[in-house]
């Protein structure tokens, strides 16, 4: 029996979790799959409940959770918080806790919705990048960070940028072993012209390299790397680097996809435990009004089912059937074009659940 | 007489100054200024001929000069380089010496140039941005930087994400004063709901709003800006933010033109003294053939003449003879397409002073 725990979360989460749900009760009956379901509070939800983004309940069963599925967290309604006590710090102090260094994030083109993009149709069709993104260091959690008052009286903020080898090493490895899965090539993202610890980044890229002898790795500036994104986006298979670049140029390669409600995550440790979840965020905006696309959650319950329960089969169930719907023509507003149907969060889940 | 000094650097550096200095002797005699130019090696350039990419006598003449014209800096050659000694740094340490703490880099689609962007027209047909990027602060300059060896006998790197108060202020009134005469409205960026240093970035931004309301002010998150630049990027005015955000949103920003060949810069202290460059490379890949395109640095001497000289009509005149190539259908390789003349560096710069 492998223990699923869910985190619906804020804004839109609960809605969309509910669909994931009902798609996992329909694999679990095709494929005889045996998963407990418990549920737990994080980010605003939790703070409203308890005062807490990540209270103990929710890291204990996090602990023993074999994986989990999260919706989404934060909202305007806990922007007034101090950053430590935010519906983020939950979402940090899970990743942290729980070591889940690895985040990868998949942009891909799908092909029924290759006019969403606002890029030509001549640059983004079959788009496939991976990014792994190093999630538990970095400035996300260097010390020292705060803000201090300085001897001529005016404050200053500060943080720290902070990677030790080992840490650069675990997750160059994880690029490495996918880039053997798929395209053979590894870019790694870098500002090693200006920062040291990015200086440190790229040796020990090269030094992992070496026991990937099929493995093509290429260094770029991050800089460029966000250029190149826009210009060419195509030339890159497997793009690794660290939590804060990790964060903006995978956010940027989904969009480039123009349809970042269909877009899974997966934040993974050494054993493949790991907490899914939509690249998206929770748009409060549209919260509780049905309309939301669940397809980047039930894409996340692919992953989860692939990774960490290692249901390959499964996994792939679901992408079929996400895949058939799609083509069939049901779209949720975020993805909708003229001539196609338009149909509701709970409408799209019952779709997938039934092509299963 | 005002003092104009001339960096070449590296790569097609010295082809492309070359280019604005020709149209530079072109509007001094049309329009009777009275401008000395001398000249001082940077870079890689300067790395060569006197082992230091930020000789003394390049100082010394900087600090004596009233605005500096620049070409490009780096490439692989200097690659092996320690950070500490590489081309790059003599760029950051004038930045740093001259306290060209204000970085204002326009993002514009040139009308006849709207088919060379990957973006769909309908997504960035008259885009008009202007990125304010603070360049003598945050993580560029934050100490501590650098790698030491840990008591387990790793390396580990590091540097110091820091702003005080007064750097964010002076930043921050140079985007509502440009806003201002623009669109009104600044897009002020950060990562407050992680980065301690961006909350106090956020707060400053709100105090300096204060004193302008006539411009409104807008937060975003920098993951969420690089995807809106992608997504609907005409929605920005004036975009402000940071040392290292700014590298990354303003070469995205910038590619969203499809043209970094065509897009100046301007690097300006409190008095408007300042440091004039394309926001592209050094592309050493092309240097010395002849083919690279001269019009960023012709039109940041415009942006020169404009914020350093106070000589609107002069700046006027160059963007207009640059748009009057262009609309003769004159295009160096990187912008040509079917149909066009393609030209040479020299025949561009050529091209460009006749029509002055
Ligand atoms: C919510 C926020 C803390 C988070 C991050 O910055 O990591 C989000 O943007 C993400 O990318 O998962
Ligand atoms: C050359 C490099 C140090 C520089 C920077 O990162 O500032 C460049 O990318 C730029 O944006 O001007």
């Amino acid at each position: 029996m492998k223990k699923l725990l869910v985190l619906p979360g804020d804004g839109i989460g609960p809605e969309i979790v509910t669909e994931a749900l009902k798609v996992l009760d329909k694999v679990k009956e095709k494929f005889g799959l045996s998963v407990s379901v418990d549920e737990a509070l994080l980010g605003g939800a939790a703070i409203d409940a308890t005062g807490n983004p990540l209270p103990a309940e929710t890291l204990d069963k996090a602990m023993s959770a074999d994986a989990l599925l999260m919706g989404a967290v934060g909202g305007p309604k806990w922007d007034h918080l101090e950053t430590s006590k935010r519906p983020e710090k939950g979402l940090l102090g899970l990743r942290s806790s729980l070591n889940l260094f690895a985040n990868l994030r998949p942009a891909i083109l799908y092909p029924q919705l290759a006019s969403a993009s606002t890029l030509k149709p001549d640059v983004v069709s079959g788009l496939d990048i991976l990014i792994v993104r190093e999630l538990t260091g970095g400035i996300y959690f260097g010390e020292p960070r705060g803000i201090r008052t300085l001897e001529n009286g005016e404050r200053q903020g500060y943080n720290t940028y902070v990677y030790s080898e080992s840490e650069i090493r675990r997750i160059g490895r994880v690029a490495f072993e996918a880039a053997r899965k798929r395209g053979g090539r590894v870019c790694s993202v870098d500002k090693s012209n200006v920062l040291e610890v990015t200086v440190l980044w790229r040796e020990i890229m090269e030094e992992v390299a070496k026991k990937y002898p099929d493995v093509e790795l290429e260094h770029m500036y991050v800089d460029n790397a966000a250029m190149q994104l826009v210009r060419a986006p195509r030339q890159f298979d497997v793009m690794v680097t660290g939590n804060m670049f990790g964060d903006i140029l995978s956010d940027c390669a989904a969009m480039l996809t123009g349809s970042i409600g269909m877009l899974p995550s997966a934040s993974l440790d050494a054993d493949n435990k790991g907490l899914y979840e939509p690249v998206h965020g929770s748009a409060p905006d549209i919260a509780g009004q049905g309309v939301a696309n669940p397809l980047a959650t039930i894409l996340s319950l692919a992953m989860l089912l692939r990774y960490s329960f290692a249901e390959a089969e499964a996994a792939v169930a679901i992408e079929q059937a996400v895949s058939k719907v799609l083509d069939a023509g049901l779209r949720t507003a975020d993805i909708w074009s003229d001539g196609l149907q338009k149909v509701s969060t709970q409408a799209m889940g019952d779709a997938v659940a039934a092509a299963i």
